[in-house]
């Protein structure tokens, strides 16, 4: 299966569409979406890749091919190996089809973007925003510095840009009406917690804008550590604080974009031009240290949608409970008894 | 933790919900709900237990305890051990505690019911219903005979019931405007496909009703066969179909009710009194081997929300693909080297 759904125009035709969205949709392939369990931008509403996959044929470790899952709305029949598959990364089955869900298109739909002077303020409108029976499809969040960012990348100006802090909400309706009175309940709650602007967005623009942030921060430094941090949405403001905290202790350089609505921060720390890259690095990893701790004792985890791989691997062993990390390992050593499918990511296994 | 988490007035008050609703809901237990991965009525719009649940705390067959999961609305930190234990049926680890969603209530609902003179066109209204926007929250069905065996066993009189089969939807809505056009639609969809009535329900009622189907059953015999078939949504009229045909060829005693927006039919025979019990017994393995065939042909399943456990493992190692059935055995046996945990439930361990 090559290429992502989301640009089928056999949905679209029919009046469906695919739920997942992730930033990287134009280079991203289905594949690897499943893989990693990849979020997105929809997550907070439809769900992450595990929610839009009914079922995997996989090649096992074996050399076995086999379909996991099924086309059911539900079933109990057995162990559930498809949701098992689903974000293993490649080391337990080799994906080579997918049945995936298409849901209905709603007829409506609209971007609002509500500008907060403070960061603080505008995280803290998110929960409120979930609570109450607007059924959001995005969340996002982009704070002032990387609106800048951003908007150097594009050679284009944000609204409210000067000294705002972006909330990205988007609505679907299944009726104008329905809408509308979404956005005036929406209106007044992001006002009410301090919002300097509630906008109707340029929904191509705005996205665009969001969508670029890696790009971005790429384009400002090739030396950047990747942060994809999750905790429980209600522990997103404690968070925020923290990283910010951690950033004035270390004098790091951030860049922060969130798909907030799922409680997931994409924290990207830029080197410092007038350090050697040996003190950077030191700093990170102290940083890291600190903020993982941190991260766990919210509830969090180390990965919100990226994975693990080579490169979170060394935190995932530290901070993963000792008796989840061994029932991992024993199913990884009963699926791929010659540990030939992608060994060593996600954890090494014991000699 | 105890008692079904339907009944908790402390979620009520916080204007919050748990969406799991087994029909067994007076009865059964969150614990039984998780391990089984029930179904019930609500699974059409929010998910079975496995989409209610953040995180499980296990005791594993090593005696070592765990959470499994966490309290996020999106992770990709290693393998999806929550997803494996929910559903196992008791068989991968003890749960001795659960973190489960809820969610905002809505504050508009309403149930409809639409009686249609025919089975099928009550069935092959429901793909209908699933595709318009309408986001039901149930889709429930019980044929005529299967009405007539419920009021017996209640005392009562149901709405149509003389020639009628019953659709039950419930819809929720964000707003009293948004809640009417929703059944504005389902009428004008109901009667376009032949209801002969459609009538807002006297919910209570109604759903009593339903829920008595199971004991109405046993009321009529205590000797039944019951399956729990589960097939795509769409291919349900098929299904229905080939289970009446099975019953005229067999002279078979149906009750049918079913999850008819999930696709799962509950089919329970009852033993004929005229014939001795070994015949008839012959009579239902013929059937259930057929019937089975067809639904595994359709794509379905053994079991839509009841589990295998003893009863179903002959059809379970019969019906499987022998690659899935061999992985989930190899999961057994590395989480559960000495086969202790509700040993022999869902499939045998070669010896």
């Amino acid at each position: 299966m090559y290429g992502h759904p989301i640009y089928s125009g056999q949905a679209e035709a029919k009046g469906l569409f695919y739920a997942g969205d992730p930033c990287s949709g134009d280079s991203c392939q289905i594949g690897g979406n499943i893989a990693t369990n990849a979020g997105g931008n929809r997550a907070v509403k439809y769900g992450t890749t595990r929610h839009q996959i009914y079922a995997v044929t996989v090649v096992n470790p074996l050399g076995e091919i086999v379909q996991l899952g099924s086309r059911l709305k539900k079933q109990s029949t057995g162990y559930c190996l498809d949701q098992l598959i689903i974000g293993s990364e490649g080391t337990l089955g080799i994906i080579t089809k997918a049945t995936i869900k298409l849901l209905p298109k709603l007829p409506c739909k609209i971007d609002i973007l509500a500008v907060f002077q403070s960061a603080d303020a505008a995280i803290d409108t998110v929960k409120e925003i979930l609570k109450k029976h607007i059924t959001p499809t995005c969340v996002e969040f982009m704070d002032n510095i990387t609106l800048h960012s951003v908007e150097r990348f594009l050679q284009t100006t944000l609204p409210g840009s000067d000294v705002g802090n972006h909330l990205i909400i988007e609505l679907e309706g299944e009726t104008e009406d329905d809408l509308d009175d979404k956005i005036m309940r929406l209106d007044e709650i992001c006002t009410k917690r301090g919002a300097a602007e509630v906008l109707v967005a340029d929904s191509e623009r705005i996205w665009k804008a969001r969508k670029s942030f890696a790009e971005a921060v790429r384009a400002e430094s090739l030396i950047v550590c990747k942060e994809d941090l999750v905790v429980p949405v209600d522990k997103e403001p404690e968070l925020l604080h923290f990283i910010l905290a951690q950033a004035q202790k270390y004098n790091l350089i951030t860049r922060i974009a969130a798909h907030a609505g799922d409680g997931n921060i994409h924290l990207n720390i830029l080197k410092n031009e007038d350090i050697p890259y040996e003190e950077w690095e030191k700093r990170i990893a102290n940083n890291q240290a600190e903020l993982y701790t941190y991260v766990y004792s919210l509830g969090g985890r180390l990965s919100g949608e990226h994975g693990i791989g080579y490169k979170r691997r060394g935190l995932m062993e530290r901070f993963t409970d000792p008796v989840e990390l061994s029932m991992m390992k024993a199913i990884k050593k009963a699926l791929d008894p010659n540990n030939i499918l992608n060994p060593g990511k996600i954890f090494k296994l014991d000699d």
